[in-house]
């Protein structure tokens, strides 16, 4: 908790206004600039992309307990809380896979006006689907995160049993399998989840935002 | 910003899983409780309902300034950062009107879920449609605030100009002229933004979260 606030003048001035039933309201905004001043550190995306079962959703979650414990302001989206929430009605089909990573960039997007560092983890295959949401933000908020497991990596893992079924053909256009991924050409970070520890990885990851300026490094 | 953390018993954990190339990465989540206790506030769904002109934005814009102030962690959605964006592919019919407020939902249930105070200022002028809503979140995390002022207060105020053009036939189905506004029956709470002056009705939202333990009492 931060300490006995100052008074906000724009909110104080708000008490000159008189009286009337009719006056026009004001508003007072927050900013994303006053919320990182407040918190110490910038708001970013942390956009990780990668085949299934390449480590994405797991390094996010490790990255954000990370930040966490630095008492910085951070969020995963993934699978778990988007899928049978905001995109609950949306399938497979290709403009369905399209309109989904949109929904989850305009998101991502309101958390980081928030202030928020929000860490995204979906397969998302399509370069220009990646592109679009980059193309959303400043440059320099949208961080692309490669978790560049090779694809034999990830199927003899196979944590979901996924790969055995689009092997099988009861999973249509399973990426890697039967649909192409667009490993990114210039990502901000590639990181080798097929094979590196995972403490390394969230090393790395913190350390390209300390690099950034993003976050502060960690006492 | 936090003094040094303590660490993180499951992230350090994460140091025992050997060198194996072949690990199953384990999760460590951050909850929405861990997140209430490092910030010393929970988190709930601020849901302003109301007619247009009625004060929502400029409320809930007010009473998340001075939540910023106390610094605690808050968001407002409104028109501005979603009709352009997450919502950009919607019009105005009946059926785009019912998803526009299920996915605003479905994002304030994100924020919830981050620990953050969401504050939504939208007319959603249909009972049903607010109620899904609420049935998205455990109870006591949805707080429906009837910004309640006068229909005639409203087009007298006409900010935006939308009363005269929907006397005028330009825009049809407007609220509170050519379509419904459904008040909440049994709102948490019930401003009067047509006549009280808007410290008033800040103090009044205020007050509600500190005596339902949302927030701590403002020092």
């Amino acid at each position: 908790m931060a300490a006995a606030p100052a008074p906000n003048p724009a909110y104080g001035a708000l008490t000159d206004q008189g009286k009337s039933t009719n006056i026009v309201w004001h508003h007072s905004t927050v900013t994303r600039e006053s919320r990182a001043h407040q918190r110490g550190h910038r708001s970013a995306i942390l956009w990780f992309t990668g085949l299934s079962g390449s480590g994405k959703s797991t390094l996010a979650n490790a990255v954000n307990s990370a930040l966490f414990e630095q008492g910085l302001a951070c969020y995963v989206l993934d699978g778990d809380n988007i899928r049978h929430g905001l995109c609950t009605d949306l399938g497979f089909s290709d403009a369905d896979r399209v309109e989904n990573i949109r929904r989850i960039g305009e998101v991502a997007k309101l958390f980081l006006d928030a202030g928020v560092v929000v860490l995204t983890a979906f397969v998302s295959p399509f370069q220009a689907d990646r592109e679009r949401v980059r193309a959303l933000v400043p440059a320099g908020d949208f961080i692309e995160i490669h978790c560049a497991a090779d694809l034999s990596v990830c199927e003899e893992r196979d944590t979901k049993g996924l790969y055995a079924k689009a092997r099988a053909g009861v999973i249509k256009e399973f990426t890697g399998i039967s649909s192409p991924y667009e490993a990114p050409e210039s990502p901000e970070l590639r990181v080798d989840t097929g094979h590196a520890e995972l403490e390394g990885c969230v090393a790395q990851v913190l350390s390209f935002l300390d690099a950034n300026g993003i976050i502060p490094a960690a006492s």
